[in-house]
Parts: structure tokens; sequence; C-alpha cells
């Protein structure tokens, strides 16, 4: 049997795969890598540019990760704190990712990131290399030169998929990143001869604050050999991540720093504890090694982390970057991203929509990550540590974005994956004391972030799809008792009166419409796996969306606990009108699995139409938007905001009309405007990666409205080819006649030679393999999909 | 083959015996059971008094424990904190052992103490049961109705080896504690039909201060199990104990307080935590849960802990106590205790004897304590977890303490357990990052507290000795690179200048005494092993007493580091004259290997005859030794410090005299005036049994002056006559013929009917059996020792 290379790394498995070999996944492991030969692989990740998202509030990152990597080594550009002494700090928004585009100096290295995430966490085992006098504390930005951070320019940058490069001006340092899933590699080229300083920050994080290091420990365990722990407490309230660091020069000297009083030493007291001490531990501390560096010398370092120990990091570093040559491991990770690119090959217009596709592609595959070491044990939310028995684990799931088209497109792209990623909500449920699938939860920890329980979208989706290589009653089982709890979020108000009053809890439409669509995710799965009394129950449950809705005012709108509508009522304010992240014109369009219902209740197919030019053509005042932090200007079309998640089906929903060539249009505007190159070229969070798949769905021209459906409703695509190479070893090729920037418009369809009649495409149609060609136009054809009715 | 319940019980090994049952030590076990039916057991545990050493510093325990166990579930009668705002309280110094009986209060039982220790920490998961108002805070012995603390009187009292009770009078119910090796179990009996609250508080703890609680962890897994951790930074810096606790009865209503500030609550706060809530965390924490509870109904509660995981502390509580039978428990615990003390069968004159050789048996049996589950798994120092291969891991190695007698006696008693406890100092070895053997370490930290390596001795002790499971040249090279860690303690200057300048680093005469004696004890191990160039090295090393000895006063005397002695000098201070815990007059005599040297050193024979009767005799002003913690009046007879371990061997110094006879009544004296019955009956901190050890050895006769020697100094049996049952299968007995208090002189000594020449047996002459017969007189015989010299 022949090893390929992206098994091993990707999965992380291989030590596992070596234990369980005579149980193993061979079959679906060479199906997942149906692009055999490398000569077959073309050169992709020339399209993806890292900054994409960077300035503004797109809050990615342009550091160096593999495809779902485990570490992501990335320069932080500020690591101003969350809060001090219990006030929010209201800029520290701007670093989700810790890295903006306009910031003038780089504080560090750290090796753990979010991709586009609306909050944040993270940015453990901050590195800097300083020359000269040593400076302990970060600096900053406005007077760098008290700290240890460093100018830079974006002339002296370069990002690439699994690449990072940024001349550190201030020390005449080179710095380059790259990574393998678990393990973050740096190379440091010194100009001048001189004393170095590598700076390990272990107070130093994303979203910081006074007490969120809870503790850290670290040994220094020979002269080349670092290991330790850091655990914290902030978005994730108990979160431990272990590491081990390797130079490839011996140490010179080191030393720490503590920060956090000490109420007692003991009998440490009996040590100097600053210098060559090899045991440090402790609530805020900072290291520094030094090393002797001549002119135009080079130093590495590896960094492995782990979810389970510093036994387990070095493990990882031992197995993914046993030796010292950083072009491999570049050069690996590079191919490990066109492995992932090429599932499409996409002929665009020009290099500017090449590149928007695949750093849609780039940022698609960032998350969920893989969470466990390659032997297999990761940390459970329990926080014991247990054994993946024949599945990969991943955390980090930002699932009130990514249930919506991120996982459909896994469903097509990433197929064993996402099965991983059930298996691992699975696990995060019989692990969970709850006894509730993940809401946003990373590192073996829920933090609750948004609303609704969208893992069940998201395992129906899989489950309706027919890509289970998971126990799918167990997972019915799970969906059922997660949306049965009732002290989460309303929900025994919900269970009780069939809507969320809005004065026993906020946001109640919001959660509302959300519980609606979820339990009929939940109904779908049932109805799959022939189950008819949760399929009736949760189909009951799915029409609740009607109890909110005031056919006076035309929207949604929330209720009271005594059945009455709440009086002060603003359908423009995203604030305090319960809704969350959205005002009424948008969320109210919030019923992506029965749209036609929905049109019906609204006044009918044209009046609707109707409703939706308003919403994409009137203006939304600041005012009633500030102060949102996951909306911003620029995401917002009228008063469409793409640059949040809930409307993302709404431009799809003029299939549901009688005009679905205005679809075509919305579609290709917001492509247009939502997405482009350069920094700021994205309209807002990219939400680990649920916008990008958005503009990858909409780019083929097919959207999942309602996953949980294996329906997909047909845009305008923005491509003129797309050739989807499934892992099943079938291809399903999308062509777009005549496509260009004006010709938005589609006069017909064709599946497999056949015209389409209706606005819609089946998962079978495009898993089977095949061809859908689109003929665009310059004008809409008003008559499209109804030729034959 | 028969499973033996002490095998099981006691190594809490049953799982990974069964996993490794082909390479097991079947034939070790076999023989460590050489009492192998019940019927032969005497229950001797009648004569243990577990209050004894619970009033004074003796700091004992009076709760429930088995031999050895993890768990000691005691009272805590009052929980003052060691220190506030960096302010050290005094005061706390009563409460090593978290008892104090002079209290007249209960706080709570908590599950982890420490037995006669100097300094402390634990008192880990104190639990509480209460009636009427809620009362979350512990309130003060002054006002106990401002806390749940509860009034109690020594009359409705009881400790047992293995169980403990007391009336909880301002509840009006009936405590009762008893525990396996790592499950605690209590059985509260309420007299009263009333609504009870059981108060978990995780904030308690011996040694406490207000940073103490670095986090803790809660889950309410179901309506009778709670499972969690708790972490602190104490005397032992990264410490972290797991634990699960179950009911008997399921919870009506539960809840917490948090009384940390809590800068970052996140989306936690969609929920109410202080209620019903089953997912607790923070930093300081207490927990309650609601009972309705009949008139003299009971409630049963077990808890479990573990080193390793939650997981790992269920696994205990399943294995070890699978029922809710509260008195199979406290019978088996009785039972283990009697198949230990049943190792030494004793005669003496009167039950106030008895009791004060079997609680002295007791106390010698109560650490060090096993460190590991069920199924081997345990905590290094490293922070991994590492699988116990073929021996049990313990922890709380009090080795300044211990090595002097207590290890040496278990080299007799306890051979296996010793074997495994220097496979535990091995293990530690490895996982430390200094490359050390422990100095005082405990649940997988070195907390450095006192001087010396003596875990050399005890290796030394067990090679020499011929005590050896484990590797001997690893023990070695463990040793010897153990002593050449420079940045310890001040040896870096003791192996360059070959004493320690009390200028550069405190107690400087302490500690080049006692590096000079261990130094001896490696080259000892070294010769066993035929290490010629180890054996010179450290012979050299051992003689470096000689270095800080000041022949113009006669004392040993600090040196400088310009070799001149320090000017200022007080031989009766313990206060910044060169010795820690000690005065120039007890320390100079510090000299355990060369007794006979020394004695040339200081005089001669005769004169330092006198010098020791000055010693026993002359007055010790209070103002010499106050403020030095371990050293109390009681502990004082004369100006010898008994309470003090640095002279646990000059009574026997006479042996290397032509004045023999005097240890014998110097002997009788300490063991009349330092050990007596009753809560306040011991001199000094029992310090894990080093002060029980020297009562056991004294008490037969003979004492280990120099472990890492097989040779035994003769004294004064207390005992009329003493078998002690081998585990080899050979018993020796002692026989003290016409002995009583007044026949404290020892006429003749027969061994094996062949009389004595010199006041010396060795260790073979023990373990091969046999019988060592004293002649007891009123009067000395000053020939004896020397009829054919």
């Amino acid at each position: 049997m022949k090893f390929n290379n992206n098994f091993i790394t990707s999965t992380g498995a291989f030590l596992m795969f070596l234990l369980f070999f005579s149980c193993g996944k061979e079959e679906k492991t060479t199906q997942a890598n149906n692009l055999s030969s490398k000569d077959d692989i073309k050169d992709l990740a020339q399209f993806v540019d890292p900054m994409i998202g960077t300035a503004k509030m797109a809050h990615t990152y342009p550091g160096a990760t593999v495809p779902f990597g485990s570490v992501q080594l990335s320069p932080d550009t500020d690591t101003i704190p969350y809060a001090v002494d219990g006030k929010y700090n209201p800029d520290v928004y701007k670093y989700c990712a810790g890295y903006q585009y306009d910031d003038s100096t780089i504080v560090g290295f750290s090796h753990t990131h979010f991709s586009g995430t609306g909050h944040s966490d993270l940015g453990d085992f901050l590195i800097m290399p300083t020359t000269g006098e040593l400076k302990l504390n970060p600096g900053t930005e406005t007077n760098p030169d008290s700290g240890y951070r460093s100018r830079f320019s974006h002339e002296k940058e370069t990002a690439e998929a699994g690449y990072y490069k940024v001349l550190l001006e201030d020390y005449n340092i080179e710095a380059e990143m790259t990574a393998s899933t678990r393990v973050g590699m740096h190379r440091y080229t010194f100009a001048d001869k001189e004393e170095a300083h590598v700076i390990l920050d272990l107070m130093s994080g994303i979203y910081n604050y006074d007490d969120k290091n809870v503790w850290t420990f670290v040994r220094v365990e020979n002269d080349t050999l670092i290991t330790g722990f850091r655990q914290t407490n902030g978005w994730a309230r108990t979160r431990k991540v272990f590491f081990a660091m390797s130079f490839d020069k011996p140490i010179k000297n080191y030393g720490r720093a503590r920060y956090d009083k000490q109420p007692y030493n003991g009998f440490w007291r009996k040590f100097d504890q600053d210098e060559n001490f090899p045991e440090i531990a402790g609530e805020k501390i900072r290291m520094y090694f030094d090393f002797d560096m001549e002119a135009e010398e080079k130093l590495q370092i590896k960094l492995a982390i782990s979810p389970v120990s510093s036994e387990g990091a070095l493990n990882n570093m031992k197995a993914e970057i046993p030796h010292w040559d950083f072009d491999k491991v570049k050069n690996d990770a590079r191919e490990q991203w066109n492995k992932e690119l090429n599932k499409v090959v996409v002929d665009a217009e020009n290099d500017a929509e090449m590149t928007n596709f695949y750093t849609a592609m780039y940022h698609s595959f960032l998350g969920p990550t893989e969470y466990m070491d390659v032997d297999g044990k990761y940390r459970g939310i329990d926080m014991n540590i247990h054994q993946a028995e024949n599945f990969v684990n991943y955390t980090s799931f930002s699932l009130w974005d990514t249930y919506r088209a991120l996982h459909p497109l896994f469903n097509i792209l990433q197929p064993e994956r996402n099965s991983n990623m059930v298996e691992a909500m699975l696990a995060h449920y019989d692990q969970s004391v709850h006894k509730m699938l993940p809401v946003w939860s990373h590192y073996a920890n829920e933090n609750w972030c948004m609303i609704g329980y969208h893992s069940a979208s998201v395992i129906s989706d899989a489950i309706v799809k027919g890509n289970t290589g998971f126990d799918e009653e167990r997972a019915l089982e799970a969906m059922v008792q997660t949306a049965k709890t009732g002290y989460y979020d309303g929900l025994e108000y919900y269970m009780e009166k069939g809507y969320v009053p809005e004065d026993k809890n906020g946001a109640s439409v919001s959660k509302t419409l959300e519980y609606a669509y979820d339990d009929w995710a939940i109904a779908q799965a049932a109805k799959k796996l022939g189950n008819q009394e949760v399929f009736e129950e949760f189909s009951k449950r799915s029409e609740n969306y009607k109890n909110v809705y005031d056919s006076a005012s035309g929207f949604m709108r929330p209720k009271l606990d005594n059945g009455e509508f709440k009086k002060e009522f603003d359908a423009l304010d995203t604030h305090g009108q319960g809704f969350i992240e959205g005002n009424a014109w948008n969320y109210s369009l919030y019923v992506p699995h029965q749209p036609a219902e929905m049109i019906e209740m609204m006044g009918g197919k044209q009046q609707f139409s109707q409703h939706l030019d308003s919403l994409f053509s009137m203006e939304l005042p600041d005012k009633y938007f500030e102060n949102t932090e996951d909306i911003s200007r620029e995401g917002i079309i009228g008063n469409y905001v793409h640059g949040n998640e809930p409307s993302h089906h709404v431009a799809y929903l003029y299939n549901w009309t009688d005009t679905p060539w205005k679809s075509q249009d919305k579609i290709r505007m917001i492509l247009k405007d939502q997405y482009q190159t350069g920094a700021d070229g994205l309209g807002g969070n990219d939400d680990f990666g649920q916008m990008s798949a958005w503009y990858i769905f909409s780019s083929f021209g097919f959207y999942p409205v309602a996953p949980g459906s294996t329906e997909y409703a047909l845009g305008s695509p923005a491509i003129n080819r797309a050739t989807i190479n499934l892992d099943n070893g079938n291809t399903f090729t999308v062509i777009a006649n005549n496509q260009s920037a004006e010709n938005v418009f589609v006069s017909k369809v064709e599946l497999n030679g056949e015209v389409l009649k209706e606005p819609f495409i089946d998962h079978t149609d495009i898993m089977d393999g095949g061809e859908l060609k689109f003929y665009m136009s310059s004008e809409p054809n008003k008559e499209i999909y109804r030729e034959n009715k």
C-alpha cells in the first residue's frame, strides 16, 4: 500500500492508522484522493491571496496554515486587551484574527487564530525575534521602540497559502513562517552579526484581558527544547493548550519575567528563577532565549501544539516535522493546498476573479480545525482525554454561520471531513454534561455564542444527502435531545408556547425563527431515517415561525409572554427589536425551509417580489446598525445585510416568486460588491468560511437555501467554467456560456443536456457527475423555468 | 490463583495487574502476605488512637484512611488562610493537618491531609452537611452561627483506624467517615425530618490564601453524580486534583456561589448558573446540594480522587467501592490496618504502651501515599500522564524527615512498598526537568522544602540492604546526577570548595553536613554495586563535614566564601547561625556516617560523652528557638531537640564512646517524655511518621544511625517482646527480659543466644530471622559490649 502524503499530514492520524490498520478506512482514503498523480495537480495556490480580508472587519489572518490545520502561525499587529478592570475596549473587535492591514507594527507571531470570526480567543505562544537591548514588553504602535514589537511594511511582506514572510524593520530580521497540521515552523534570517533574543510571550493573546491567563507551565528540557502549557479563561472558559518548541541552534542564555502578583513563592525562593532556571510556572509569564547570530545566519524554530499534553505536542512535532528543512515544509504545505484547491478547477474571466475564487476556497478550508494529536487523543468537553476511534476530531464550530453554506459545500467538496466533523459533534454531545450538540465550540469548550442549535442543520444535511460515516440513529437522538434542553436560551418557552416571549428571553424572534428551521431539519433527518414520530413532532415545531408573524406590520415581530406583540417596534432597527445582529426587514425572511409558505403568508408572490426589491434598494441609515459589531457599512446593500449571515439565502428567494431573474442580478451584484481582491475586499466577517462558501456556491450558480434539503436554488454563475472533481470519482462541470460582468442573466439552463424547467437542482445531480450549462445574457429571460408550465 | 484483598486494595493495581499478568509480581505479592489466614490476625487496631498528636504541634489528623491511602478523609476544625494580601498568618501553622484538638467547631470534612508535616497544603473537597438556613460561608469559631460550620465535642467523637465519627451539634447530624485507598465514604444520620444541605466547598483548603485556587471545574453529571477538578498554586505550585462524588439519594436541588471577580462571563450569561445548572467553572466556588431527609434517615456520599482525570476518579470509585455498604468499607479498612499492624506483634507493660506503639505503627504507615489510579495511570512532575509499569506510584515524600528512620523501618516492615517508593522517586527523576530526585515532593510537584538530597539516602539504604526491585544502576546514576546539580541550594560552591559559604547561601552548615552524609550514602551504594569511581568521588565528598568544624569553638560553624569562619556566632541560637531548624549544639553532631571520626575530631570519646551529657542537661532559653516553627518547648529536653529531626540519631552516639549505657537511659527518657497517649502526647511534628518510626525502632532497642549502612546501633528496648513477622517468611523476635519503666539499662544482649560484644546488629541479623534478647536492669552495666575487648 502506498501512503499518500495528503492523507498522513491532513488527517494527522498516521500513528492511529498504524495502530488500527486492520480496522482502518483504506477504501475511503483511496476515494478521497482521486487526483492520484502529482502531474494532474495545477498550482492553483498561486491564486490564493491570504491578505484578502485582513483590512477592515473580515477578520482573516495572513499567516501560514495547512487545510483545516490545528496551527495557524500568523503575525499579530496588536494585542490590545479585550477589557481592563472589567471595562470593554471596543477597539479590540478589529483584532479578532490578530492582524489589521493598516497597522504599522507587528508584535509577534502566534500559533493559533480563528479565521473571520465575530468574537475571538487564541493567539497562543507569541514568538518575536529581536536584537539589541532586551525588551520584554510588547510596546505600543505609537511608540514601538518602547517594546519588542517591530515596524514593518507591506512592500516587504508576502502571504501565500502555507507561507508568510515579512521584514522586521526594527531588527533587520527576515521572518518566514510555514506550518504542518500541528506544527508551526519559523525561519529568521538575521542581517547582521549580533546577539539575538527570541521572545516567547505566554501572556499575549487575542481578546486578552487582565485575568484571562489562568496558569502557565514551562520547562526548558534541554538547550534546544521547551515544553509546557497555557491555560486561559476567555471565550473558552477552561482552555488549555500544550506546546513543544524546538530551536535548531542551542540556546546561549534564557530567562523569564513574571507579571502576576505572587502571593506565595514557597521554597522555590531558594532558586534564582529569573535566569537559566528550567522550570517556570505562574499566571503571567514572558520568556526570552538568547543566541549569538552571525550575519545572514538563520535561526529556525518549530512549535507544535497539542490539546492533550506537552508529551503529545512533542510527539506531534516528531511525527510531522522530524527535520529542519523549512522549504520542504513550505512545499508540502503548498502541495496540500493545491490538492484541496484542485477539487474545483475554474476558468474565470481574469486573474482577479481567479483570485477571488481560490481565496474563497482557501478561506472555506481553514476550519473547523483538526483537534487531536497524531495518535488520535484529544481533550473532550468533559476535560477528560479521549481517543478518536476511527474518526478525525475537529474543533472551532462557528455553527450559526457555517451551517448555512460551508457545511453544505463540504458535503460536496469535503464529504469525509464533513462526516468526521459530525462525529466530532457527536463526541461533543456524548461528553457534554448538558447532552447538547455544539452551539459554538472551540478547544474542548462550549462558548454558547449566538443562537439556535444548528448542529442539527449540519447533521441533517449530511443525513439527507447520504454523507454519513457516522451512526445516524445516534445522531438523530442527539439532535432531538439537544432541541429539548429546556434551560437553553428560551427553549422551554418555545416548546410550551410555540415562540420565545421577548419579555422572558431577548432576541426572541431570531430564536423562534431559527429554532423552527432547525426543527424542520431534524424532521427531515427523521423522515429519511423512517422515524415518523420525530418527523411529526418536529414538523409541527418547524411551523412555529408563523407564531411571530405580525400580519399588520408585515414583519416578524417580538411577542410577549401574554401572547400580544410588543408595542414599540421599528423594523429597521437592529437594537432591542427581538432580533440578534439583524433587523426585522432582514430577519423576517428567515424561513429557509418553507419559502413558499412564507411568501404566501407575507402577501403572495408579487407583493413579496416587490418587498425584496425594496430591501435591496432602500436606504438603511447608520443609526440603525451602529454598535452592532457584526454589521458594518461595507456589508450592506440598501437595507440588505450581506456582511452578516441571517440574509444569506435572501437573494435566492425570488426563485419562489414569478421573478427568478431578479435573483440573478442581485446575486451578481452581491458577488461584485462584497467580494473583491485586496486586503479590504470582503464586506464583513468571513465567519470561518461561511461568506466564502456563499461566494463559491453563488459563483457556481446554485445555493443550498435550506440545508437539510437536497435542493439547490439556481442563481447566476460568475465563472466561465468550473470542474468539480468529486471524491467519489465523478466530475460535475458547470459551464456558463457567454458569461461576463454584463451578462449576468440566465436565458436557459441545461442539466446533462436537458433544459431545466425549475430553478432547482438536486444534490444527486451533482454527486452523480454531469454537466450544468447556463446560457448567459445581458437581458433577463422573464419566462425562464416556466417554458413548460 | 487466589486474589488477596489486601493486595488488590492496597496496591490499587488490580487492573494493571490483570493487564500485566504475565510479567507481574506474583512471587513478591505472595511473600508480602505471609499472614495468610484471617485467623492469625489480631485486632491490633484496637490500640490505634488517631487522636494522638492532634493537639499542639504534632500535626496529625484524626480522620479515616487506609495504610498509605490516597484519601485521608478528616475533619477540619479551621481553615484560616496562610496569608491574606501577602501577609503571613502565623496561626495557620497549627492547622497543617486541618484539625486542632482544642477547637470547638468543625468546618467540614475534606479528603486530603498530610500527617505530621511542618508545612502544608491539601484539604481538598471539603464537605459539610447542614440543615436549616443555607449558609455558604464557613463562619468563624467565635461565631459559628455565622457560617455552615458546627460545634462539636470530644465526648461525641470517635476516631479509629479507618473510621471517624462525630456529632455535628448545631445540626444534630451524626457524621461518620471511612475510606478505601482512593475513595472517602461519608454517612450522615439526620436526627430530624428536615431539608438538608450538603456543602461542597471548593475554595476551602489547608494553608490556603487569597490566590491559591487557580481554577475549579465541576459537572453535575446526573442527580447523584458530581465530577470535576480543583487546581491550586500553593506549596505545590501546579497542583490538580480530580474528583467524582456520588450520593446514595437523588439531589432535590443544587446551586453554586462564585467568589472570584469574574471579568468575563461571555455567552454563559444566557444561563442562570446559580441554580441547577450542571456545568460550573471559576476560581473560587462553593456548591450546595439539597435533600429532603426523614428523621433518622441516612445520607451517604462517596468521593473518589484521581491525579489524572475525573474519568479516573470515577473508575477508582467503581473499582474500590462499587456498593453503598458503609460498614463493609469500614470493616475492610480496619482489616487492612490489622494486616499491616500484625507485622509486629508486641507485648508491652500496659495498654498505654500498646497504644503508643500501635499508634506509632499507624502513623508510620500513613505515607508516602499511593498516587495513581486503579489502572496505574498517574500525573508526573512533567504534568504528563504516565503509566506505572510494574510498580505502585507514591507521592508526598517528606524526605528530610523520613530518610532517617521511616524508610529504614520500611526496609524491614514494608520492603515491597519501599522498593516501589524508590521506583516512584526514579520516575520523578526521569520526569524532572532538573534531573533531580525528589527533595520534598507531593502531587506531581517538587516543593523543595528543607535541604539536602536525601532520596540518595533512601535509595542507598535499599541498595545496601538488598531491598531492590528497581534498577540499581539507574538508581545510582540518578543519585550522582542529583548530587551534581550545581544550581541547587549552594551545591556548586559545595562541589568547588568542599563547603557551602554562608555569605553565598544561608543555612550553609546544615547543607554542608547533610550533603556530606548523602554523599557518603551514594558512595556506599556505589561500593555495593562495584562502581569504584563513584565510590571514591563521593567518599571524598562525604568528608566535607570536616571543612565546617571549628576546633576553636568545638562546633560546626558557618564559613564564608573567603575561607574564614563567620565572626559572630552563638552555638545556642537557631537563627542566622548557619543552621536550619537547629542550633550548633544539635547540628554539630550531624555526622551520622562517621561518628567515630567526628568524636575524635571533637576531642575524643571522653570529652564527647561529657559534651553529650551537657546537651541533655543544659537549659535552652526560649529566645533561642522562638519563631522557629518546627521547634517547640514540648520537643526539647535540655538543649536536645527531639521534636525536630536533625538530632534523631544523637542519643545513640554514646555507643561510639566508652559510655554506651548513657544511650540507654537517654533513649528511655526520650521515649517517655516525647511519646505519650492523649491528643497532646507527641513532642513535635510527627513528620509523616519519622517521629513514630524513631519510637518503633527505639522501642525495639535498635536504631539505624546511618541509613546506607546495614548497621543498627543498640539502645534500650521499651517493650517486653516484639515479634516481627517479615515478608520473607522469617520471624525476628526481640525479647526484653525484666523490662520495666525503671529497668532501662541493658546488662547483656544475646543475638540468637550469643552475647553481643558490640552495641550493633546487622540488617541481615534481622532479615534472616532470629532472636535478640536484652537483659534489663535498673543499674547500668558499664562494661557492656566490652567483656571481650
